[in-house]
């Protein structure tokens, strides 16, 4: 093997820090907390920012682009928005930095050159940008307003880790406005729908479309719609939020519009956005103790092809064969990739790819050729099979919507089997502690309680689903009478 | 008109800003020298930015991604790059905001969340990449590595304009790090050529390559290679520069490679950018007094169909017709809109697409179509034309080529015009003046005379021109013995 990876029963942090590590996604940086996303992760985070980007144009939003900076005041005009955000932000305060008297060749920051008013790096953008469309909103006419940003933004986070928690980090943020409050709801709803059907259709990571509790709401939200997705060590991960911000917004920065019937009336808000995060989510959920496994529709490469032979009369062969299957897989659109490099050992290039999670290796030898045939290894089971070279093309098609499919069920299947009841306390207890999964339990629907199953145990109301069924039933921890079941776990 | 604008003639400055606010590409922001990019603005950056990104990517380039913050000693490691960037730099040096006890609702910086090491925000990325490249660099066979990042950078300019100078910025910036000189320059200039083919080819604008003097390069390059276009009031602009890095940033932080003779060495660099600047250049390249012309290349919207009935019957003929044409010209892959807003008349609509600089409109008037055809107008040239209905997507197609040929035949005849030699002060200066452009001069060759000419006149040395013809002459300013003309302007 060319490079050692932790098994998952061994120590499940490291082995997904392993991952991301060496399977190129991305790497420590010298800035605390911000990681360098490397070109093979970058490469994946393309493709998951294009198909969405799609989809989101699709549904008439445009993409626009605000400041990196909030000044201050605007920053805390929504108060529980502000609130939220205060304690995790990094804050610009000069504008220049001069030579230092004392240390020859360093810099210092001029404090001659101090900010009359701090700026704010965006953790999210909420304020600049309702600021903003103040100017641009005036009657009915100018609504709805379905406005994207792909961007960076900054929480100022104190525990972080690659792609899941870090202190910079990559994501869209769609902000739009509406008339009507009902417009607005159905806005965070369609969303909710576009985010779990790209979670689901391209990343094949199965999510639970729910509502949060008010104490896990956006802040500055009236409420937060989520989807939540279970990881392979039993800890759930919020993978998108859809928030419907009621006037909330609008009123903070006093953003109104004439309606049809002539009179002033605040404006209704969404936001909603993902994020890198999501490629944390695609690590955990579907890799193995052999690295990486990559869903099909965004694998940056979905096929390599590594060729073995001996001597040039051979490499001639294969390479002309390479050549002629490339070109069939191409034309099906296929990314794929002839690793012809001669310093690397086949075996090594094996262990290569399968860290790297290419869903499809196609393995060209000399004598196998002689055959017409070559050998064909997924990746998700690790299933070898020697292949006609008749029609591998479309083989390779097939077999990559085959991959795509079963590591969805796969993943899906695991959901499933790690969503138990729990009636009791010891029940619930004993749940998290040995398998783990959403624990589906009442509870009595006060913040005191959630807090006080946090506190004991760590773990959090994921969601209550959509569409839940309504039961009559006891709390979990108090015992008072509850309507229905929640979805609780340990989270990342 | 629906919207005024300032004529050039008038008052060039205003101009501009009228087109690029009135054109809806940007905004102002509630913060100093930052712009809000508009969805139109935003929808052409992505054109421009995802024809370069193919450029990049079919040149052997991948994209990743580094941190915004840059830790102020790996800032000032590369001294003349500290030193070029250090006066107009955002500094971050806190990380948590507080209640203020003194203001009710409002907040203030904690005191006590003050970062150890301050963080600059990037104003170029050579320090935090090539810190990055220190550990991905070991030996030649990971060599080349041609890297690229699209990100926003902020250099904190104290006289800003929209698009051409702004705080926080939009760029791309390559990072290359190769084994020879030799191919560190290739790469340079390489780059150079992907820059000039673009800006000629998709955005219609003739560009000078030159070399830049040694007081117009970058902080800590070697060489500067740029492209300059040639703005409308005769002032030239910048539109992209490539930059020979030497082993200067891997000096500084200690890059070195173990080369095929098992020798220890230090590793040979490039960078290159460009940013929403360009956006500017466009705008100020092809525009008129009615508003944006925009390359139909590059365009958001290529064409627009305005409908001109009365009544229902009329406008169900209409809007079939139109629904027709739409499906033909999306077939050729053009980027088409059907304007059927009822609450706005048909001039209205001509002048706002005239503003927006839309290459072409098709008027489809329930008249026009009893004699089966639409009055084609194009927005370069202004000319309106009826045109049969039978092949007209064919006829748009060919149309949208011409005006992409004539935007940049009309471009290089006004730049062409607009070079002149100058072979004494007086004509120089009266050049300058009179007609500005780029002035072609004899120059002595020292840092002094060119500073002096731009105290005098404001004009500097634009670019030496690659392949320049070499001629005896003698100096503008001081008269001394020169080898070659140089280029200088006016610019922004």
């Amino acid at each position: 093997m060319s490079k050692e990876i932790t098994s998952r029963a061994q120590d499940y942090s490291q082995w997904y820090n392993d991952l991301v590590i060496k399977g190129e996604l991305a790497d420590y940086s010298a800035v605390r907390g911000c990681m360098v996303i490397k070109p093979y992760g970058f490469a994946l985070w393309e493709n998951m920012r294009d198909a969405m980007d799609k989809m989101f144009k699709d549904t008439g939003h445009q993409n626009a682009y605000f400041p990196l900076f909030v000044p201050k005041s605007l920053f805390e005009a929504e108060e529980k928005n502000a609130e939220g955000f205060a304690k995790e932000c990094a804050i610009v305060t000069h504008y220049r930095l001069k030579t230092d008297p004392d240390k020859k060749g360093k810099l210092m920051v001029d404090p001659e050159a101090k900010l009359e008013e701090e700026l704010i790096i965006r953790p999210t953008s909420e304020a600049i940008i309702w600021n903003t469309y103040k100017g641009w909103i005036q009657s009915y006419r100018d609504l709805p307003l379905l406005i994207n940003q792909w961007c960076n933004v900054v929480r100022w986070e104190m525990r972080t880790r690659l792609f899941l928690r870090t202190a910079e980090f990559l994501w869209q943020e769609g902000h739009t406005a509406h008339s009507t409050s009902e417009e607005a709801v159905a806005e965070t709803r369609q969303m909710l729908d576009v985010y779990a059907d790209f979670v689901e259709n391209w990343m094949a990571v199965p999510v639970i479309k729910g509502v949060k509790t008010e104490s896990e709401r956006f802040a500055g939200a009236v409420d937060t719609y989520c989807i939540e997705s279970l990881m392979q060590d039993g800890k759930a991960l919020q993978s998108g939020t859809s928030h419907f911000l009621g006037q909330n917004f609008a009123k903070a920065f006093d953003v109104k519009f004439l309606n049809k019937e002539n009179q002033l009336e605040h404006v209704w808000a969404t936001s909603w956005g993902v994020s890198t995060r999501l490629v944390g989510a695609l690590v955990m959920a579907h890799g193995d103790d052999q690295g990486l496994i990559l869903p099909p529709r965004i694998a940056p490469l979905q096929a390599v092809i590594v060729p073995i032979y001996k001597g040039d009369q051979q490499k001639a062969t294969v390479d002309a064969k390479a050549k002629e299957i490339i070109k069939q897989l191409k034309e099906l659109g296929i990314r794929v990739k002839y690793d012809n490099n001669d310093n690397a050992r086949p075996g090594w290039k094996f262990a290569e790819y399968e860290m790297k999670g290419v869903p499809v290796r196609i393995t060209l030898g000399a004598r196998d050729l002689e055959n017409n045939v070559a050998e064909i290894a997924r990746r998700d089971t690790k299933e070898k099979r020697n292949v006609s070279l008749d029609g591998i093309a479309a083989y390779v098609n097939e077999l990559l919507a085959e991959i795509q499919k079963n590591l969805f069920d796969r993943a899906k299947s695991f959901r499933d089997e790690h969503i138990t009841p729990a009636d009791t306390w010891n029940e619930f207890e004993k749940l998290l502690d040995e398998k783990g999964g959403f624990i589906s339990a009442h509870w009595d629907g006060t913040a005191e309680t959630e807090e006080t199953i946090k506190e004991k145990t760590k773990a959090t109301i994921r969601c209550i689903p959509l569409n839940n069924p309504q039961e009559d039933g006891k709390c979990i921890l108090t015992g008072k009478s509850s309507k229905q079941r929640v979805l609780f776990a340990r989270a990342y």
